[in-house]
């Protein structure tokens, strides 16, 4: 994207995309395929796949030259036509685009898919084609979708202007799907169809020079056929129309899973290269989505089967709530196993049958079938095929009080039987006693993810939403239920206290170190340990005394960072000649290092605890995030980090340092006292407070090491990175 | 399994299974259902797999009174056959299947399949069953596959006595796989066929009385169909014999995938329901594997992709062989995306394309194509098809010296559209391009495994491997690059040196503390930090006039184990008096908590360096395993670990080292120096040798911490435990 002046217009020009405005963009009665040419399968294909589903709202062709394409007669101009169509699909040359979005806006049409590439993805010159677009967009008051998208699919509409063949039979259903990648929209059309998932709105957003997957997003919380969204991403464009959209959709009690790509530099190169979109860092980026309470996912398969899951039990008169004590009926002792494995990994109890179910069981099953949780019902099924639906029938009357989720394993066949007629009844059966059950029942198909024709049809018919095999069907159950549990308790939570802005003290750039950024630290209430400064060893000798032994010296001076690495610490000084000796040592290294202003620092030495990093990061589009860790010199070598985007709970603050890997720590491992948990919050909460109200100002505040004690917690070193970089004259050493 | 008389007799009787006798067994001439019933779908569809696939090699039918089963006359007995049959298929009730067994071995048949459950899956009856089984087998040189097994899909020479449906087409192809779950085997079955995996020999190994998965592996090895092997396994029954099997298959380049179940406690729960094995100590079991160069994965998805990605590159007249450099030819721009993340986890570099490659490609794709690697082909090949193989042949003209691995995406339709003569031709230029190229190209299912009907017919005519989608297509791809390296790595280095035994000390018994311990380790070259003992204050401190101050006190007493956590250290002693005060509290704390024997134990403090944990286990089934970690305080906290079985090579130790979360600090992180690697090797290398030839004398020996500096290694704390207990007058205090 690039271009600011862009980037503003955009911003200007969305306040009128409200979802009325994208309803009827999403519900075209009519089309003008513009740059239609029998010679161009896009063309062919959007012909095809809007007359496969339109029934009889129609579809006019555009082309300068041409009399009849696609076997219909065609009009040299959009002006021709005998009617206003509700949306233009355009797919004339580049140069040609912004021509023909002129003169439709004078016409009066003021929706437009725009397929044609040449914009920001194709270097300068194209990020400045298409920011004229934006501009004319914002003008005219058009919406566009697009430039280099391939457009969308509403199948519970039957409303398909899509650039590119549709896999057939399109069975509409509950999922709302957004792609920043408009080729990618026709593999996931096709991994859907496999996993006899059906979509509600399909739309690949393309460059997103107007429309964004934030919009689509807020659509899609409106729109009744949508219980769940799938969102394929390569960067948040709009970070604020994003959160909205995704808390609307929180608080309507519709999940939003995404894949967001951009991991590795390798990918974060990719992205760049195909659209022009600007990766975020990978890790705030899920950091943020997490907070709104989105799912994210690491692939495409994880993406459709835990979107896929959610929309079919958010459906219905009212959504099916899983817990944590999961009882299986499977089809094999192997899957069995599979399912105990990835349950545990997914946080899922199995307890075991009462004894009533197993008395039941046993007169159900053969006599050398286990009854024990999760249940194999034996290679006897396929002598008595109704064996693992009876045997169901026996754990969900039983269920209440037990479990809270039932998973069943089915097995459909692709190609239709001879006779269907027992497996028709008998999935009848499955789904009747999925509507009755008082704990829900989730279907996994038991080899996952190739459920289509016959299979396909079936599930389609009973309304059946099978989970993609074990791998990633025990995932996709795993983050519905944490998604229902996280939403619910926030739901029951005030919102947290608004944080003011503070305005950057004077002096407020480059590098603050320890002994500039005491002053803001204390004067906002994050606890320091003591320290007073010295000029020589005499007087670091007089405030130790007055300290208490032993104690801490520190080289300080104003922009100094990082003096760790520079040897400018003592530690643990017990005698006045180690302390003199040390301060002699510490100030050589500064006049060696051309440290200017330098002094020392003397603190008493705190022992014991558990050392933490906290700092408050911002990022310029994402906003203020707290990172919480392991600190001091584990930082590196456990790489064990929370990010928590700003404002955060205090729920959410302590969930993250309990999530740490020194989270056990803190509780107080291996016979040691557990910390001053209060203690050590309330001064985290400052920090947040302090970092947040800062805001554009700042760029990083960060304590480390902030040490926890069952006695309390106190910042033994601070940095402060403000967003203004260091006059060149300012002394800025080492960053 | 349980009874140790069935074990040994099984043992015994395995040494008969050769790979010769093996071959007769998958392949016989002729076929006997015993206990053949049109009542039973397992009959029908054993008979009817037979059937369609063995041409005109014979099914009997016997049962004793039924004249006509599946519309074929029918035998009362074994006896009345017109001809001996190769092989026996089982299905008769429990309790007739040994008379069975007696009577085909009286006529002369020695080989069945026993499809009949109810044996060591089914409580202390069934085993004494099965135990009675075994030895039948053993006297008679029966060779038995099951019980409780459905038999086996010979694909490669059309020989299927399998008792559940099988997935048609069964197309032949080079991939073997056992399974130790019957009901499991039909699904993987379906998933190959998903996924256009075609397998040679799929056999369902059920309890394994007589055939293991073991033997079925010793056999693939020497199957000239079979290029690589897919297991899944719920325990390794008979370590030895896998060794043996997976070892061969490492020489021949054979590779074995494994998905091993029962890392959750659940899970072993659930694996000992159901087949009677006993799942080892997961962790362990990994790392067996592991050694022995087999690629363990977690779940089926990855098993079927990484085997049968390994299957088509170890084919033909020579291997394929991956390297780190890969160009990717993608269809968009997100999966361009996604490949670039899943590349990086999987760790292959993506380098530039050279600039000839560029203006190569720049000729042939449109303008606002990015000429970038992962190349996105731009949407332009809906309108040209040809596109995406154009900008293949261009990349893999030029590759030898930029890329050592090509990957090319390929969608491929499920139904075959109106006309596919273009795609078929276009196929067969990709078959053509792949058999030329100097570099290999893996080609990728865009949308992953749902390669059924058209696509798995196209895929097998010309003989196409496509890895099934992005996810596990990337995954298995690393996983393949990763065992070729690592197998000429293996092939090329000499075998370990041989290790002794070594005869328990007297009293190995129970455990044994520091004290105790101490003189064995250092007559095995176990360096230990300097110590002295003392049994009072005087002494100690006469000990640390000798040693050199600052020093550690320890209480010691034979048998003392975790005196850490009773308090019984003292650290950083620097003066007499502390050293006094010190010494009485040890040994108050000795008295009053009742320690015989108790002594003091003066070293003096070694700083700095890494503290690791050093320790040789035994597992009594799959031998010595040597475990590296994180050692003192960050035990617990970093669950910081390798494995290792022995004897290892020195190189895996290094490497094992180096793969640890703390490696880095080894290597000198932080400015700090690095550590004598050579030093630590050594102190490693004898505690692997003195551990190993201990054997099964020994239960644990454990440093900890091992101290690594860069002037040496110490262990600073040991302890033995003995495999067996300590006699019930032993002192052995809080184990």
């Amino acid at each position: 994207m690039g271009s600011t002046t862009g980037a503003a217009r955009r911003g200007a020009g969305r306040r009128r995309l409200d979802p009325g405005r994208l309803g009827a963009f999403f519900r075209p009665r009519s089309l003008a395929l513009v740059g239609a040419t029998d010679a161009s399968r896009w063309s062919q294909a959007t012909f095809e796949n809007w007359r496969a589903h339109a029934g009889d709202r129609p579809v006019y062709l555009v082309h300068p030259r041409h009399r009849v394409v696609h076997g219909q007669a065609a009009y040299p101009s959009l002006s021709a036509l005998p009617e206003l169509p509700d949306l233009l699909f355009v797919m004339v040359p580049t140069e040609a685009v912004l021509g023909v979005l002129v003169e439709a806006a004078d016409l009066g049409v003021r929706h437009a898919v725009v397929l044609t590439a040449g914009f920001a993805e194709a270097g300068p010159a194209g990020q400045a084609r298409e920011a004229e677009l934006v501009a004319l967009a914002e003008e005219r008051d058009l919406v566009v979708l697009g430039p280099n998208g391939n457009g969308f699919v509403h199948a519970s509409v039957g409303c398909c202007p899509y650039g590119l063949p549709l896999p057939e039979p399109l069975r509409p259903g509950p999922l709302g799907i957004a792609l920043q990648s408009g080729g990618l929209a026709s593999v996931v059309l096709a991994m859907a169809q496999a996993r006899a998932i059906r979509p509600s709105l399909v739309v690949a957003s393309g460059n997103e020079a107007v429309l964004e997957v934030a919009d689509v997003l807020a659509y899609l919380v409106e729109d009744p056929a949508t219980t769940a969204v799938a969102l394929f991403l390569e960067t948040i464009r709009s970070p604020k129309r994003f959160a909205e959209a995704a808390s609307a959709a929180l608080a309507a009690g519709k999940p939003v899973v995404a894949l967001h790509v951009g991991r590795s530099q390798a990918g974060q190169a990719a992205a760049l290269a195909h659209t022009g979109a600007v990766a975020g860092d990978a890790a705030r980026t899920r950091a943020f989505l997490e907070h709104l309470g989105v799912v994210p996912v690491d692939s495409l398969e994880d993406l459709l089967a835990t979107a896929g899951l959610l929309a079919a039990l958010q459906r219905g008169p009212r959504p099916r709530r899983l817990g944590r004590r999961l009882g299986v009926v499977a089809v094999s002792g192997g899957a069995c196993d599979l399912i105990a494995d990835r349950a545990s990994d997914e946080g899922f109890e199995l307890p075991p049958f009462p004894a009533a179910t197993q008395a039941a069981l046993g007169e159900r099953l053969p006599s050398f079938a286990a009854l024990r949780n999760p249940l194999d019902v034996t290679g006897y099924v396929v002598v008595d095929p109704t064996l693992s639906l009876r045997a169901l029938e026996v754990v969900a009357a039983d269920a209440p009080g037990t479990f809270d989720t039932l998973l069943f394993q089915l097995s459909l066949p692709r190609v239709a039987p001879a006779d269907p007629s027992p497996l028709v009844a008998r999935l009848a059966q499955v789904a009747a006693l999925q509507a009755g059950s008082a704990v829900p029942v989730v279907l996994q198909a038991s080899g996952g993810g190739d459920l289509g024709g016959f299979a396909g049809e079936l599930a389609a018919r009973f309304d059946l939403h099978l989970l993609d095999g074990i791998e990633h069907g025990m995932g996709a159950l795993g983050r519905a239920m944490r998604w229902q549990e996280r939403r619910e308790r926030r739901l029951d939570r005030p919102p947290p206290p608004p944080v003011g802005t503070l305005a950057p003290p004077p002096g407020a750039r480059g590098v603050w170190g320890e002994l500039v950024a005491r002053g803001l630290l204390a004067d906002h209430g994050i606890p320091l340990v003591p320290a007073e400064t010295a000029r020589d060893p005499e007087e670091a000798l007089a405030a130790a005394d007055r300290l208490g032994w032993p104690v801490v010296l520190k080289l300080v001076a104003p922009g100094l960072a990082h003096r760790s690495d520079l040897g400018g610490v003592a530690l643990d000084l017990r005698r006045p000649e180690e302390l003199r000796a040390a301060a002699l040592r510490l100030l050589e290294l500064a006049a060696r290092q051309g440290v200017e202003g330098a002094g020392l620092l003397v603190s008493p030495l705190k022992r014991g605890g558990v050392e933490l990093l906290a700092a408050v990061q911002r990022d310029p589009r994402l906003g203020s995030f707290l990172v919480l860790g392991a600190g001091g010199t584990l930082v590196e070598l456990l790489a064990d980090r929370a990010l928590l985007p700003l404002p955060a709970q205090p729920d959410d603050v302590a969930d993250a340092l309990t999530g740490l890997r020194i989270g056990r720590l803190l509780a107080g491992a291996r016979g040691r006292p557990p910390v001053d948990q209060q203690a050590l919050l309330a001064a985290i909460g400052a920090l947040a407070r302090l970092g947040q109200a800062l805001g554009d100002a700042l760029d990083t505040v960060e304590l480390n090491p902030l040490l926890a004690t069952p006695e309390g917690a106190w910042a033994l070193d601070a940095l402060v990175v403000w967003a203004t970089p260091a006059a060149e004259a300012d002394p800025s050493p080492s960053r």
